[in-house]
């Protein structure tokens, strides 16, 4: 089967295009972005065994592919507009392929995003790289760089869902967490309404200390984290705290927010998205991640996702 | 070895980024398009072993990882500006990551286009996919559905090269040819001259045969293609010509333009850019390729570069 076939029967038409854009089918797309916008463009790239367990199912992993990818444009506060994707697979299994395609499309369909070219290709390792843009007005990108002493530390949810899920999956447990790991919901909504508030944001990939660290070092500043505040489902609140806490502080793939803002906009927003908002700590003037428990310091091992 | 210390050390600063822009640091990157232009992106993925020998040069990666994806900007008449890198890698090899990046650099510069973002992760395979970011004025897109009856067909310089260095390369002979394998020249500056001339453009990646084909598929149309006025190397002069040909109608890598224009804009353009105007053959109505030497038809089998 060519590459041509196999975009043609899985791909093209996956997902309504944007009037008056070019999709799949010529040597590059074309869109046309709102006035007065930038761009925002990430690319994420997932690989079978690394990212997600050999047997995940295809739904789930076209699912991931993209929303990981949202997730980045909602840190940044942008509109998710389009994404392209680069699959490299060792055969063409028809069922794997309606499967996968159908989980891009229902992401995409959630939140408004097309896709819009792309490359297939074969290569031993089913390996996806997306690449998302969306657009934000002029000068409002949320950054990491942001935060300012005295802001609140926030997240947007549960915090350890997708690492517990892991950890279950691993043990061969079934769990009901598992959609947390599978289905991540990529915080687009938030991202927008914090452009007005927030003074920086992440999304949470790779664990809540490390990406929290990101900010903390793009701000050149501390933060004082609460590890009682932070939010977890009940099927963590039974784990025995120090295990809790790991799974919190050092499992990736939540894709919640986190986000630093001025004490007045905390309630100010409060009122407004209680279950999205959770401040866990605040920012201080000493560098480095300070995390306590009931006032007291607690010293917890610190590894986020290692990439190498 | 942290995914970030590989960015901060090899990609970071790699290339200077347009004024107000934010790179690489962020979730996402943050560009300012100019005012009236629609964005155009592509994506491009290739794979140790299957796009590029084992033991090719890193540098030689680096350059053709970036120039196969600007290549198809500059089949949409685009003006390129940025791209995002996905790094999947089998091992952290310092003296291989410097090489690389500097061969993504090389490329980035002369096109005057900024490394913006990406992900590096780790890969059994060495796997490159990247997305090219690049800008047209609203509505002057070159599509592959613009070729009309009575069209010329053009070629923008010589074809088959990089199929014979491949070709040589796997015999073990060395070849003047082999830059056209590793270090294939994007036609932007054509690509831009071209939005006022043409009626319709591709990159020839595939191999003429089956590229010209997807402007004819596009177009509902057919051309007649004299096989004595495709352009070649001198080193292809001396082949047998079935042999010349199959190499220039069914090898890939070439990354020259094919394109239609309407006779008269051809003789305007071709008194300007005499070495980047190759009439080819024409526009027919008889749908699908016809090809002929000294009048008379040839049938040569077409196969362009499979995907799977």
């Amino acid at each position: 089967m060519a590459e041509f076939d196999i975009i043609a029967q899985y791909f093209k038409d996956l997902t309504p295009i944007h009037a008056g854009d070019i999709g799949i089918g010529d040597d590059a797309a074309v869109t046309t972005l709102p006035p007065h916008q930038q761009l925002i463009s990430c690319m994420d790239t997932l690989i079978a065994g690394r990212h997600f367990p050999h047997d995940t199912a295809p739904h789930a992993i076209g699912w991931k592919s993209v929303a990981v990818n949202l997730s980045d444009l909602a840190a940044m506060g942008a509109t998710a507009h389009s994404i392209l994707l680069a699959l490299s697979l060792p055969r063409v299994d028809h069922q794997w392929l309606a499967e996968f395609s159908r989980g891009i499309a229902a992401c995409c369909q959630q939140f408004g995003v097309s896709l819009i070219g792309g490359d297939t290709t074969r290569s031993e390792l089913l390996t996806i790289s997306v690449t998302a843009l969306g657009a934000v007005p002029h000068g409002q990108a949320l950054l990491r760089s942001g935060a300012q002493l005295g802001d609140m530390v926030c997240v947007s949810g549960e915090i350890g869902s997708a690492a517990y899920a892991l950890a279950n999956l691993i043990q061969d447990q079934p769990t009901t967490l598992q959609a947390a790991l599978d289905y991540p919901q990529p915080q687009l909504a938030l991202g927008h309404i914090l452009r007005d508030y927030a003074s920086s944001a992440i999304d949470i990939s790779d664990g809540l200390a490390q990406d929290l660290g990101h900010i903390l070092t793009a701000s050149a500043l501390g933060a004082r984290v609460e590890l009682e505040r932070i939010p977890c489902a009940v099927e963590l609140e039974q784990l025995d705290m120090l295990h809790k806490w790991q799974l919190q502080l050092n499992g990736g793939d939540d894709y919640q927010l986190c986000f630093t803002l001025p004490t007045h906009h905390y309630h100010c927003l409060k009122a407004r998205y209680p279950t999205q908002l959770y401040a866990i700590g605040e920012i201080v003037a000493e560098r480095g991640l300070h995390l306590v428990y009931r006032q007291q310091p607690m010293a917890i091992p610190i590894q986020g996702w290692q990439h190498f």
